[in-house]
């Protein structure tokens, strides 16, 4: 692989995630603060008596997870390295930093590293006695077969369980029902990404991986994981075509049901080009009869300057639309 | 200039704007409608009695404008053309589409083609009997010097006028009371931004200016006009010791002084690498006593996927402060 030119502003790799996390927090100081050992938290915690919620995730992604701490989302986040899951120690203390007296619900990426120092912190918690739950999230249709869910990777699709269960422990819901409408919103999705271009990892200035200049990768994984196959560039609706039929015929949604949509920049993709495809997205639910209930489309969870997109659909009823509409307020997702 | 591989999700260059705004609409139907001749418009219009807020402006810059129509900021946007101000004729549909009955102010650009444009535009519709006024908005110090503002370009600081006069209109001060509010924050603000890389123009396909690959532009214009200078890269540190103390020294800000911050990715930069610019700012700014009320980092007046960020400064009074913290709710820009 070719060396790249890394063109971006940063001082020491080695100070790259505390550097971010101490300029996060004082840009956004009346929404969250940095605590010690480097754990985002919620600057007005939730009143007591209500359910936390805790992630650890390594950073890269950003706005994700940081700029979801906040009202109707996360309480605690705690960064670990660059694209590097937390140790077990740390994530037991943001499962402490996130107990209000109802209970921790900890969110887990479904990627290794995630699983394995989440379930340690687990075990370590319920040592300690703290009273912790934890849901797997997973959405990436390209990374295993529909009768194996529990094997496929937590990407942008982990947006609809973060917000639709952050606001029912925000509306005070107990422990178990905050996990059942958690793992409700994910076995609702279903998620798949096309990558068009790689991106350079900061702290190792190298490329993540290689795709030549008139291809793209359907299927990509967040960390730049082997997809679904490579094929030539094409338009924006023959794009749209290919990753909306696939993430249909999963689950797969039917005539009669609602959705809500996410479309997901990776990071140097312009909006323009999400509109685009978000209208053949349209045209193409609607000759199927499915009904758009809402839709977002931005840079929720990145990977760099990777240029690409994904596509998450959420089948929603009444209970899970009222979770979605409820309001927020994060540096990066406020609902009013 | 080498040809460059243009890798982005379009249809035909032709239709590029049209989609684009079709599929906005689709996504976001309970926020913006799209009216011919190919305008968008808040969904539930202002009240009866209060001012109306139009502007045209040249997409390309996603989210701006199209992303702050709605409650707070916008009624009315004309997108041109991409880069390419809107027609006379279509402005003053937009000057019309914005009337409630207690008429209408119109931003401008400082930009030649958005000014000669939006000039015809007035004249018209005062030939009409319409009630409007203008603000032509600049904040760009590279593009001119400190004595001559009404040769400065208007880029991301326009940020601050659009939120500070929105939401006076919204709380339904009079039209010469927004206006002198929108004035008001463009006069308090000063932007300089910092180019990395160049960017692929979607209809030509051509890049929009060269960069060497090790080297960045202080003082970059949004459609690539040359700056203040071309310097080597450098840490994030470097980086804003300079930008910060061009911006600080060009009004000057002072001792004692609270301002308000917008960091704005030109497209491409990392929110990781912009919240680590913030770290260094806040140390500027905190060693010089001047205060931060709020900031904001983020992709607001984009150019495609050029890298690069600036950096706007409003010095803030409580008036500032108080229509800069009011609700709004536009597709990409709330406030709760």
């Amino acid at each position: 692989m070719e060396k790249p030119i890394m063109k971006k502003m940063i001082n020491h790799p080695k100070n790259l995630v505390r550097e971010e996390l101490e300029g996060y927090t004082a840009a956004y100081a009346n929404w969250v603060r940095l605590v010690e050992p480097n754990m985002i938290l919620r600057a007005n915690p939730k009143s007591p008596g209500k359910v936390g919620i805790a992630m650890g995730n390594g950073p890269g992604h950003e706005p994700a997870m940081i700029g979801f701490v906040g009202e109707g989302i996360l309480d605690v986040n705690v960064p670990g390295e660059i694209f590097t899951a937390p140790g077990a120690p740390r994530i037991v203390e943001g499962i402490k930093a996130a107990d209000h007296g109802a209970g921790v619900l900890l969110y887990v990426a479904n990627h290794a590293g995630d699983v394995l120092n989440a379930g340690m912190a687990i075990e370590m918690a319920h040592d300690m006695g703290l009273n912790v739950e934890s849901v797997v999230l997973w959405d990436d249709i390209a990374s295993a077969p529909p009768d194996q869910p529990e094997e496929r990777r937590g990407i942008a699709g982990q947006m609809f369980p973060f917000k639709m269960a952050g606001s029912a422990a925000e509306e005070g819901l107990s422990l178990s029902e905050v996990k059942r409408i958690a793992e409700k919103a994910r076995d609702n999705t279903r998620t798949l990404a096309v990558a068009l271009t790689s991106c350079i990892n900061p702290v190792t200035a190298e490329l993540m991986f290689d795709l030549p200049v008139d291809e793209i990768e359907v299927g990509m994984g967040v960390h730049g994981e082997a997809g679904a196959g490579r094929r030539k560039l094409g338009t924006a609706d023959e794009i749209m075509d290919i990753v909306a039929e696939r993430v249909i015929r999963d689950r797969p949604y039917v005539a009669g049901e609602e959705v809500c949509v996410l479309i997901n920049g990776m990071g140097s993709t312009t909006l323009m080009e999400m509109f685009i495809l978000y209208r053949r997205l349209a045209a193409i639910l609607s000759s199927k009869e499915i009904t758009v209930y809402k839709a977002r489309i931005g840079n929720f969870i990145t990977t760099q300057e990777m240029a690409g997109f994904s596509l998450s659909l959420c089948a929603v009823d009444a209970e899970l639309k009222h979770f979605w509409d409820a309001p927020a307020d994060c540096p990066y997702f406020t609902v009013r």
